[in-house]
């Protein structure tokens, strides 16, 4: 399907974790022609601090990509880095388990020092988006602190811990969202969801349990979704039962299920309307019930990958929704 | 003098600010032959909180200089710099007005985590020490916080917005040294002072205002020097009227003073036994009365020249003592 034949109209809002979810924000922006037409909705419950700065790692790969200045290899960081500080830190005996580059670190110290003056996250990530020139609108979940812990064999985890520091390796057992229940949900995020113009909603390629979980978990993101009259497609972040880029697929086998588009399908039944998934799993996306099903090629590896499979997603949705 | 005619014993202090003082001590080191027998005791009443970070910025240039890291043009600041966080920051908008390297922010960072930690300024600084391989011990003149206030006629400015925000713009009316009465000085520095195999105390050609009287400042501080035995020798800061380096001689002038080295010797009355001027204040040199004085190349250029004057420091001090 050719980018032109989208007219899907009204606004689309994308739900995101990190690079899958960034990569598919980048390619939406592209497909719909208009960057203002898209919402990312973020998740902040990897936030941390770490060196006394407050880092967002999703939002920042968000940011970065819709940029366009993010590194292409790593799922983190931005392009044409420098490591001086990094360097320096390691001889001085500091932590340096979670890498920052030099350029990094001007968008953690600008955004610490805002928050310290008690603007909200929401606020500081508006500026982000104007001083990077970006019209998508980006929204954290929420402004509050919510916080994933990673249970395991070994007990339970920080995120950052887990994903960064033990590389995964930590059997997992289960997750928490520390302070979901008191969270509130972004007041735009909700807006744009009740907004009878709303042309549809994507769940990103992002992982189910620790990326796109903490947005449901927030209080009202749920409720607001299943209410919303427009077409809600997941994209799978599983092809061939593997995860394209972090643990989703170890997270699945984990917990004693089997990693696969069927089990994205049953995961997200009742709150999509319908699923994308892979050429490579053409054969296992006959057996799912529920949600309608769209085979594409799903792996973004160039902006023109992006683009192609944002129009067939949004194509989905046109044929959904109609 | 040659180097190898210097035979005085026992440990020296020397009082810095930042430049000069950082330039004596590293002339001094290398005089004494081995560094572990000098000290140096360094202003803290200009360390402020910056983007988050606490600086002090005369421990900084003490610290880069006996290092041999420091950048050789400017007075602040590391060698082979680079400046990828600054100037991301500025894109950000955020404030650039006190320039901050990729490699110096690692220190920063390094420090404020540790007294975030509750650990105290000087064992950051030892630790500091320890991982930039220097042997001299750098103290800072006290643990607790002490805050250079610049009285100007327009109103009262903190020392970095006077020196670099302001550049030394404003018209000077006196110095406040807030929370001095209540600073507990260094208790290695008293114990220096205090210690009979002391040779000397060396005042160093650093601000009087703003670098030496702060120490001074510190209560006890100025006790234990007058209750000294060693002879304490000041190097003038002043050459032929005017500051090697910094507003000395402004501020001077600004207070309705004449700056020469005359005046730095009346300032000094009462506390110090000699004072090394510059030979371009030979003839100035003949009027003053009280502190012995001598005439030497007293503007550091090369490691040599530094190696020079320190020899000629503790010559001087080994002559007054005898």
């Amino acid at each position: 399907m050719s980018e032109s034949s989208v007219f899907l109209s009204g606004h689309v809002v994308v739900l995101s974790g990190g690079v899958g979810g960034a990569r598919m924000a980048r390619g939406l922006a592209r497909a719909l022609g208009n960057p203002a037409r898209l919402t990312v909705a973020v998740n902040t419950a990897d936030d941390f601090v770490h060196l006394g700065f407050a880092v967002s790692p999703d939002l920042d790969t968000v940011l970065y990509t819709l940029a366009g200045i993010e590194n292409p290899v790593e799922g983190w960081g931005r392009a044409d880095e420098t490591w001086s500080f990094m360097a320096t830190l390691d001889r001085l005996g500091g932590e340096t388990w979670f890498q920052l580059g030099d350029k990094d670190l001007a968008l953690h110290v600008f955004r610490t020092q805002a928050l310290a003056q008690g603007r909200t996250l929401s606020a500081v990530t508006a500026e982000l988006c104007r001083r990077f020139d970006i019209s998508v609108e980006i929204l954290p979940m929420t402004d509050d602190r919510v916080t994933t812990v990673v249970e395991t064999e070994e007990g339970p985890l920080a995120f950052q811990d887990y994903f960064v520091r033990r590389r995964c390796q930590p059997k997992i057992k289960g997750f928490r969202f520390i302070g979901s229940d008191d969270a509130r949900p972004s007041a735009r995020l909700i807006e744009r969801l009740k907004d009878t113009a709303l042309g549809a909603v994507v769940l990103g390629p992002s992982n189910p349990f620790v990326s796109i979980a903490p947005i449901l978990a927030v209080p009202g993101v749920r409720a607001a979704l299943e209410a919303c009259p427009a077409p809600i497609v997941a994209v799978s972040p599983l092809v061939g039962g593997a995860a394209v880029k972090g643990p989703a697929a170890k997270m699945i086998a984990e917990l004693g299920q089997t990693p696969s588009v069927g089990w994205v399908a049953e995961h997200y039944a009742g709150l999509i309307d319908g699923i994308v998934v892979d050429e490579a799993d053409r054969a296992a996306a006959g057996a799912i019930r529920g949600p309608r099903v769209r085979v594409a090629k799903t792996v973004m590896r160039s902006d023109a990958d992006r683009a192609t499979l944002a129009a067939e997603v949004l194509g989905f949705a046109l044929e959904i929704g109609s």
